[in-house]
């Protein structure tokens, strides 16, 4: 990882836990709920999505208290999904990220809630006042948002994975799997930060672009590391797609051609940084960790 | 039922059925995730929120067909609430409306996606360009339906409902259940149609006290008509909430009590009418169709 990027990190991973879990500490809602809801966001996550946000914003500004709420929300939308992936009737996961999952911890009936008021929070963080400035700005992220995350977006590329897992798919039905139930999400992380610097048009259509290409990136990258990656160092079975009968890219095309089309999407979205307005090395750096990550 | 709002549920009922049908119809989604979408959408519910909706907007101006979208995506929450409550783990239902529930028909995983799916479009139909036509009150449509939907209304209620519902509870708790689990969206109901409308201020507000009203209204007859109904009134069992050892108003006032506390609110609501800038005879038979509703 480049000093720069591990400097982001170490700034802004610290400060969007804190909006998450302050901003959610304050609803006023039931304790049992807030406490299922807290559970899952304080699990330890990455926060890859809200750091996108933020790493595209900076190449515009620099990043304000202001700006949290509204890059973190994504972050909110990313969580809901686990809890309710995970459920029995699901993918019946009972450990995530070393702890029970949430319906493991207080029921299935409080995770479907959690999560349905985990997904209502995002729209309120993107839509109140604050950052962006101007409503226009604020209401399309709140389309975007529903756009990526909603049946033409996450849910809908879930319930296609639901349908896909017990038979083979080609390339395309895998790609529209990807794309819709991790790549839209993150690519909707990858823009939200363009429209919350109130970029130029043009760029933000460029952002786009890059985000469906790093959500590739991001997808390839996670199939070769289930084929390569070691129970230490994934902290769940090494494989498991595999066992359950998935497609995944090295299945369809190799593990070399997996590693090919890695190194494709890569070149293609640092092609997309080149024709950005602004300085865009902070994502050069970014999008190498994705492709290159081990864990 | 006044002739008036005989002829307007008439000539608007269909225009809400038909919006809904249609704009679900031509979501890009996988077709099993539209297929149970649509199934609990025309399972021929009253579509009394969009209405209310559409009733206090008409007291401002005619009714276009550009106000269907944000008038009718209350029922896109509403209906989404109804799928997820009715899973195994929450009320177990195997009948809706005469019909089995979205997960005894398409199974758990895809009702939980169809109600999570269902949830995000309502926010895209708020927030889409059409009406009201200024973006400032688009984004505040996203934030109150937000807040009369998620942890903070809607989904909270239904959690205090479900750790209600082995211990007796006092009035208290009893309207906070209920002005969160079913109160929040039909205020917010009732205040969309006058956000719709673009109405000054101080009317909003006189709504928002108004729908407040009106929610317990809805909610005190409903517990009558659950001691008074018969099965074939209800269309279900009636007496149902009792065998639940639920708590109710006629439990805690008596029936007699109940009944008093019902006119109580209605002329309550009444008062807060005569408040408004525009003629609001519509309401008024809105208000006492509610009240007087013998299903």
């Amino acid at each position: 990882m480049s000093v720069d990027l591990q400097h982001f990190f170490e700034t802004y991973r610290p400060s969007v836990d804190q909006a998450l879990t302050d901003r959610v500490s304050t609803l006023k809602t039931p304790d049992t709920l807030k406490a299922a809801m807290l559970y899952s966001l304080e699990a330890g996550g990455k926060r890859v999505r809200p750091l996108l946000a933020l790493a595209v914003l900076q190449c515009y500004r620099p990043v304000e208290e202001e700006d949290l709420p509204a890059a973190s929300a994504v972050e909110l939308i990313h969580t809901y999904s686990l809890v309710h992936d995970d459920l029995p009737s699901m993918d019946d996961d009972d450990w995530r990220r070393g702890q029970p999952t949430n319906h493991r911890k207080f029921g299935e009936a409080t995770a479907i809630l959690a999560g349905d008021a985990l997904q209502t929070t995002a729209f309120t963080w993107v839509a109140e006042a604050g950052r962006p400035a101007s409503a226009e700005a604020r209401l399309q992220l709140v389309q975007e948002l529903a756009g990526a995350s909603g049946g033409e977006g996450m849910v809908g590329g879930q319930m296609a994975d639901l349908e896909g897992e017990k038979q083979a798919l080609n390339l395309k039905e895998l790609e529209y799997i990807h794309h819709h139930k991790t790549g839209a999400l993150l690519t909707y992380a990858v823009v939200s930060g363009s429209l919350i610097a109130e970029a130029p048009n043009t760029d933000v259509e460029n952002w786009r672009a890059f985000g469906r290409e790093l959500g590739l990136v991001f997808q390839i990258k996670d199939d070769i590391l289930d084929v390569e990656g070691s129970l230490e160092e994934m902290g769940k079975s090494s494989g498991s797609d595999e066992s359950k009968e998935k497609s995944t890219y090295p299945k369809l095309l190799t593990l070399e051609g997996a590693k090919e089309k890695l190194t494709y999407h890569i070149e293609e979205a640092e092609k997309l940084l080149g024709l950005m307005t602004v300085d865009t090395s902070l994502l050069v750096s970014f999008l190498h960790y994705i492709g290159q990550r081990n864990h």
